[in-house]
């Protein structure tokens, strides 16, 4: 998907919602494991759920690869059903020696076509690089995650600056705004708003508001660019928003509720 | 597999060579392509061909992932094969948030078996912690990496440390020398000898010796400890030894010698 197709996306569903398929056994509706392919079943109906509310879907891909093969062909099947005008990430933090990342770039965007990968950043360009072989294809390159441990390296500081920083100037020059992104988390408003000084045109995946706290009027005031500039997900506040038999209604509501206030952002941006 | 037994391997067979399983069905001789699953029938003559030379297999699941299911079932059917005493490596440099990365601990460990996983320490703590939750199984963080893109972030320095450095000063606190190894590209011995002082324990897997040009006597002088401590991969070099019929004796005599130069360092350093 070209960015102009996915901002073209974005102001017409008034949206800038992504629903993280994070699909486990554990935590579907138990009606549903009667299917022959329950994880397939409830992405299915999670999709159609949500499909005119969200403009991207990121299936996570260790919840599939703990199923063996079976989750990958709940996998391929998921992919196969999300409508073709709708973004596809592939969250899986690859990265790897050229030759490797080629490999990954192969499954993920020619087996799987995906319209992208998260990529994490430690074994640097080389490992990214190969992914941008595909046309209209991206990286969204890990750069600062909420999760508590994201303190652990990325704040560390050389010339007082965080390495999270580094990490966005130096791989930005390795691609453009059409074919990469980041994952910024939305744990600390101020840092979005520095992030966005260092890179003003790329799209910016955000986790963490909703289940894990951040706050979406926050974050599109920080991170939010002329085009939008904003995948904000949400996995379990949508997914699991109940475990009955109405948990595609919940996640109609929920996604519905979401998609309101970004409306309400984009209007307030003047984006639409 | 524990410590003990590692140790009591490299002893027995007088090497601590790891055999990289990067099997492609480009690189594979053409008669193969004839089986009704190629890369299997690669991997297992490559499997009878050396497994009395290494101590240790290292498939690349990127080569794997890049067939599809397909190249799952070659990668599950290639790990079973592989005798049980002999270690085994996913080299999937994976890393997530905590419930995420648990699932891959559960793909890697559960479901397939393997005694250890490549992890990437970008994510910090609790992106690794989840893979100690298995008994005699091993993490592998990546340190200091030796493709040219490793230079990128792994070396930018803080109060005079590179950040491989601290990657090994904080990961070291999460587990021990019994359930964790670090990733060490062999470019530059003098590193290897920095390392070795700040983690005089942990096991290191050293890529990059042979065909990305390291030397074995440099890495054994500055990596090895009283327990040996290393695992030295080769992947090309090894099983691409021949692209004709003869691939599995090429791939048995370029062992060979690796594991007799092996030999002369373990009795060098009074391992055996």
């Amino acid at each position: 998907m070209t960015r102009a197709e996915l901002i073209a996306q974005i102001k017409a569903k008034r949206s800038f919602l992504c629903v993280g398929l994070d699909t486990s056994l554990d935590r579907i509706p138990k009606h549903l494991l009667d299917f022959d392919d329950p994880i397939f079943e409830f992405n299915k109906q999670i999709i159609d759920a949500t499909k005119d509310l969200c403009v991207a879907y990121k299936p996570n891909l260790a919840f599939y690869e703990s199923l063996g093969i079976k989750g990958w062909e709940s996998l391929q099947k998921t992919l196969d059903y999300i409508p073709k005008n709708i973004f596809t990430i592939a969250d899986a933090k690859r990265g790897d020696i050229g030759n490797t990342s080629s490999m990954y770039a192969k499954a993920f965007f020619e087996n799987m076509d995906f319209d992208s990968v998260t990529v994490a950043p430690y074994m640097g360009k080389d490992s990214v690089q190969p992914f941008f072989v595909y046309d209209n294809k991206w990286v969204i390159l890990l750069a600062l995650t909420s999760n508590e441990g994201g303190k652990d390296f990325q704040l560390i500081e050389s010339a007082g600056k965080p390495l999270y920083q580094e990490v966005l100037e130096t791989s930005s020059q390795w691609g453009d705004s059409s074919n990469m992104m980041y994952v910024v988390g939305a744990t600390r408003a101020d840092w979005l708003k520095e992030i966005r000084n260092t890179i003003p045109d790329h799209f910016l995946l955000v986790p963490g508001v909703g289940a894990q706290g951040g706050s979406l009027q926050e974050v599109a005031k920080f991170g939010m660019n002329s085009d939008c500039g904003l995948l904000v997900n949400s996995s379990r506040g949508i997914i699991y928003a109940s475990d009955g038999p109405d948990f595609a209604t919940a996640a109609h509501k929920q996604a519905l509720k979401l998609q309101q206030q970004m409306e309400g952002e984009l209007i307030k941006f003047q984006i639409i």
